[in-house]
């Protein structure tokens, strides 16, 4: 802490390019005149956590010592929050913040309390299948009283191909090949869309077909709230 | 160092769009199909750090300490080598070098080495006043065999007033606005310009009237060779 204002540190790398999103995030919603307006952020983009998908579903070498490792670092170099970008990473939140002295912000349950605030009856989850399978939403989203719609087995092709073949693969994104199946999710009751995948923000930039919610943005408002910096 | 892999340490929030700026073009830059073949990053984004050009120019606050600290905490983390978004920020380079037993690498200087290893005689160099004034640039291509053209007064007005009254406040901007005066540092023998303060790589992005050289792309394939990387 320096001058009342709290550091963040980020347990990053999971994926790297979702990190620097969320960074960026951070940074262009902050309203700032100078360098001193923003946050003081420290990122461990540790690119040797091993996958959270894997260890969850099918027995993957245990992420959790590393993402120990990577908070008592990021605390002991003067961090007074901590927060993860990846989504699926949350599965180990719980001990992860038995852990460690500081708190830890929960990315899928700030989501569910925005939904909540904004009167919301039910969302529409775009995730990967692992994330999905994984529980992670579905447990924050228990009790707010929003209900998740999830993708039928045809929509979560549509959207792994996104990610994969698309995002991940450094290709042209085609957000449009998923609105019929988001049509279909409306029906069911869906008013948003959570783009609850680290890559899905990107490959819906500007596409405006469907009311969308990134929850790294609502991540990194929570983190410039927290740390105070003043939002735009 | 983790399998090899060196691990780097970023002194950042000079400022903090510079940072991720350099985050994600090192991200971008590396050819990786998962996480792991990525290289590991820890990153100070510090904004504590006291204004560069201020001390150099008018005996403000001398940031010199606030490096070392933030040398000394991301080595501690497990930096193997550290380096600096900022380009005024090397003003300090050899007292902060001299302070760390890891190397720190030199923005100025590889772009210096690129420009005569690409067989230039002579580049523009598009900076702030102060950034220009510092010397850090004069400094790094002395001996190099390349010479440095200078932007007039005129140039310099027009160059800060996108820097910032565009960039740095989140306006349009217009680099088409420099076109006269660049061709004017070309009449001076300028065969290339070299966007040398960290806005200008953003405002210059999809214009290619002339051929420019971004400092900030080759620290970042400079940290991924190094790092043990694979460069797109």
């Amino acid at each position: 802490m320096i001058n009342g204002k709290l550091t963040a540190g980020i347990i990053g790398g999971m994926g790297p390019l979702a990190t620097a999103d969320l960074f960026t995030k951070i940074v262009r919603m902050t309203e700032a005149q100078r360098d001193q307006d923003h946050v003081h952020l420290l990122i461990d983009s540790n690119i040797d956590i091993p996958d959270r998908t894997a260890a969850i579903l099918s027995g993957g070498e245990d992420p959790l010592p590393y993402l120990r490792a990577s908070a008592e670092q990021l605390t002991a170099q003067g961090a007074d929050i901590l927060l993860m970008p990846c989504n699926t990473a949350h599965y180990f939140w719980k001990p992860l913040s038995d852990s460690v002295r500081v708190p830890v912000l929960h990315k899928p349950r700030l989501t569910a309390e925005e939904c909540r605030k904004r009167g919301l009856k039910a969302v529409g989850l775009l995730a990967t299948t692992g994330t999905i399978q994984s529980g992670v939403y579905s447990a924050a989203f228990e009790g707010s009283g929003v209900e998740l719609v999830f993708p039928d087995e045809a929509a979560s092709a549509a959207l792994m191909h996104i990610i994969y073949d698309e995002v991940k693969a450094g290709k042209e994104p085609h957000p449009e090949a998923m609105h019929p199946y988001l049509s279909a999710m409306r029906e069911q009751g869906a008013e948003a869309f959570l783009l609850a995948c680290t890559e899905l923000p990107i490959a819906f930039a500007g596409d405006d077909a469907f009311p969308y919610i990134d929850p790294t943005e609502l991540l990194a408002a929570e983190v410039i709230r927290r740390c105070g910096g003043k939002l735009k």
